[in-house]
């Protein structure tokens, strides 16, 4: 039986590890830059590093295996990122194996929003429930679906890329090449984008909009709403397509809640039946940044179960 | 080991039933008028009377249970329609018990859309893969989610109502509050509103429209570019968020499909990166009327299996 499992996110920025217990305790954690500019090999030997620093010390059959949470479009099963902005150069490269290979360890390689999802379902605002959505309002917009405890992957791994639903037909462009994708109407991004058009003022952040906001300032206000409605558009589809008990919300945009969510839920109440009828919450996530390392070590304890 | 299954597509206008083997071959059938105005409990009494002539001859044991399609909201755990445009005498009245307690008989209330979906899956165009998403293109537009060979209830059963998708937030209204639903953009409805918007003729029907574009008409042509371009933002959506390989539609508008599909395949196409990067296709269903009545019938099989 497995005592521990160790979950890594490896972001564009930063590079953390953690050893978790089964029963969800932190038992150790590192944290580092993702040091992007010494090359994919460098970046490598940091997570290797990492892991083994948590391994040290606890006998090596207490170990369920290493989770590792990474942004962009994974290929599951092969363990390869596919498209990725943030790690570009990892992309079409086998990570998984790579560090399997130097570990001798099993690894999981996991999107970082299916990841937090997992979190969020294992020890944080989903624990109580089967099936959530959560959605991470950064830079970008993530998503992770967890049905029955598990991440939903569809084909390939592909699943849950709800930043690029189309909430409005003629809407902003998007590098994807959709109009209208939901993160170019209430991301980070976008709420810069907007304080941009309503000439708040040069280089403004979308941490900046907020506290205009906080400060009373109308056009503030207004790009918040705005966004909020975009992700009402959102969340109302996803509440009719699957009738799950709970949606998330997580990420840096978070903090703004008070002055997005107004919107949002007039917005998904008006265009949901469901939404309506049947008991359904949105809501904040509560494990911050911390939701994709736990997910990301939970993936292992999970793929041993037999039980779930 | 049961040997066969009975299924029963309870419709508005049409009630059919059928007795089907494990292996997928039609044992013998009913069918007739839904005799609304006389009553729900002679609508019940009619259903009893189909499966009771089904079950005659063949011996007790042998029956794996009974699957009945309708079509609206559905209770999947209570067995009860929560709402129905087409049946609404039996909003809210327990139906699954009322058959079973008559019939001495397992019986499973699945929504029409979704018991489509599992005859697709089950041996029709979806049978060689684990995930589909079926749309039914009619008077309105359902949806059935098969994920992992099941299909996907949600929290209460109301999963799947693809046809109230937004896919043009200030479109056209609907009954349930929204506005620009696919199902006002896309159904045999859809067409017939546009028709009437381009002064195609008074109570020019779906079919008429798509004579008149089968005959050049460019007027009808743009109706069903319209009718794809909506489908195309919707499947777009559903390819972001489930990554499956399979995306189909059946139902009374699909003869126009030369004339739809185009525009809808160009518009998933440009808005959805996973369409264009990963294995995707998006086809007709192949077992028109019958696949509601096979995938009834299917559920009680598929309940009983240990394998599945």
């Amino acid at each position: 039986m497995a005592e521990y499992s160790i979950g890594v996110d490896l972001g564009g920025t930063n590079l953390r590890a953690a050893a978790i217990s089964a029963g969800g305790v932190v038992l150790d954690k590192t944290s580092g830059s993702t040091k992007l500019s010494e090359g994919r090999d460098a970046v490598i030997g940091d997570i290797v590093n990492s892991i083994e620093a948590l391994k040290r010390g606890r006998p090596q059959d207490s170990l369920a295996g290493v989770g590792i949470g990474v942004p962009g479009f994974i290929l599951i099963e092969k363990g390869i990122i596919v498209g990725s902005n943030n790690l570009p150069e990892f992309e079409g490269f086998p990570v998984r194996d790579a560090i399997e290979a130097r570990l001798g360890t099993r690894v999981i390689l996991e999107n970082d929003a299916n990841a937090a999802a997992m979190g969020e379902k294992w020890i944080g605002a989903g624990r109580d429930v089967d099936h959530l959505v959560l959605l991470t309002l950064g830079t970008g917009i993530g998503g992770g679906i967890i049905l029955n405890g598990r991440v939903v992957h569809g084909y390939v791994g592909m699943a849950g890329e709800i930043g690029h639903m189309t909430v409005d037909p003629n809407g902003n462009p998007c590098g994807c090449g959709n109009f209208g994708c939901l993160e170019k109407h209430a991301s980070a991004t976008a709420v810069e984008a907007m304080a941009q058009m309503l000439h708040l003022g040069e280089g403004v952040t979308s941490k900046d909009v907020y506290e205009m906001a906080m400060a009373g300032n109308e056009k503030a206000k207004m790009i918040f709403e705005a966004m909020g409605r975009a992700l009402g558009v959102a969340l109302a589809n996803l509440v009719n397509i699957f009738n799950f008990p709970l949606y998330l919300l997580s990420g840096g945009m978070l903090p703004a809640w008070e002055f997005f969510a107004p919107t949002m839920i007039e917005e998904t109440r008006k265009r949901s039946f469901t939404y309506r009828n049947a008991a359904t919450r949105i809501d904040k996530a509560v494990l911050g940044n911390e939701a994709g390392l736990f997910g990301a070590a939970y993936l292992p304890l999970q793929a041993n179960s037999s039980v779930l």
